[in-house]
């Protein structure tokens, strides 16, 4: 499901704000309880507005999850083109996607706010938000992979298409909520590790 | 819990039998229930012995797990180290590292016993069998990388602690039951990427 096809889009601003109502007290209804095992009952009981209320603006719980991973998803992404923005180096945009993207994707799964599940169910599930990420992420590799080629920081032997899938395959499990939850310890290290192989395999 | 620990190894071979008998029952079993969700009551109900009877051999269920997990690895083990001397050079090796890895987890996880259950469990509750394991998976490496700057085909500049680490990473995921089933599809050839990559990234 898009966001396009959200009968909010058509509702004109008060129910714009009634939506964003739901959605707020819901992201922060399901950072406490979880996602997974709660209802759009229980959710609506804790929040004070009716079931009938809330399935007004949303048609389902995993459409309530849907606006809030992508809110998340869109501030990992928002973190990172600012971060890439000022990396002077293709080497160092290499370097800095691993980083901000183990670093963004920890606090907003883990710490921050706890929203682990609603990210879990999308990835698993492979929710829209999810998908779109994931095309943003492999967008965004195959753009520093092609502007270090263009400056001769990168070797230029393999197709490009080839070492585009291979780094995307490195960087995944820190893209990943469950396979970042395995290792969130190291996560931050490990990532650092992985993009200084990913440079030395890029190396002209 | 190291396999020394066991009783059996002190109570001769009749009890080795008897032993063998309720872990080959045991795998039947859990290959069919699955692992977490039975109890030693139904394993002993279905195979027909008492419940006091399996716990005169073993402690616990993770205590049976940790038998059919031990042996699952040494499957592995043993399918690797055979491919591994076939190979005539470290960058074959290498490459033989990633793909019998992942041919030989899909199978035995998810194919031939759907085991898989056993081995997730094996990986998240850190059992001596899943550590055993990663530490010859880290040791294979090392010995890999060490042919390959002996022989002149790896590059030497890294320390090959720092190398050692971040192949391990990259190979990480085809190692674990869990994160190989999240890509079980593309595993086969992902892994045939990701040695290519690392390959790309130990060139002199």
């Amino acid at each position: 499901m898009t966001e396009q096809k959200l009968p909010a889009a058509t509702r004109g601003p008060s129910d714009h704000t009634l939506r964003d109502q739901i959605v707020n007290a819901a992201m922060e209804y399901f950072s406490h309880y979880g996602f997974e095992k709660t209802t759009v009952s229980d959710l609506a009981r804790s929040v004070g507005f009716s079931k009938a209320y809330i399935y007004k603006f949303f048609s389902s719980k995993q459409e309530i999850g849907e606006v809030i991973c992508a809110s998340c998803l869109t501030q990992i992404t928002q973190r990172l083109n600012a971060a890439l923005e000022e990396a002077p180096s293709a080497t160092e945009k290499m370097q800095c996607l691993f980083q901000t993207l183990t670093v963004a994707g920890s606090e907003l799964f883990f710490r921050e706010r706890r929203l682990f599940d609603i990210a879990a169910a999308a990835s698993r599930d492979r929710w829209s938000s999810a998908e779109r990420y994931e095309a943003w992420l492999r967008e965004t590799t195959v753009a520093i992979l092609r502007e270090g080629r263009e400056a001769g920081e990168f070797e230029r032997k393999t197709p490009l298409d080839e070492t585009a899938a291979a780094v995307y395959l490195v960087l995944r499990p820190y893209a990943d909520p469950v396979q970042l939850q395995a290792a969130l310890d190291t996560a931050k290290e490990d990532a650092s590790r992985l993009a200084a192989l990913v440079l030395r395999s890029l190396a002209p």
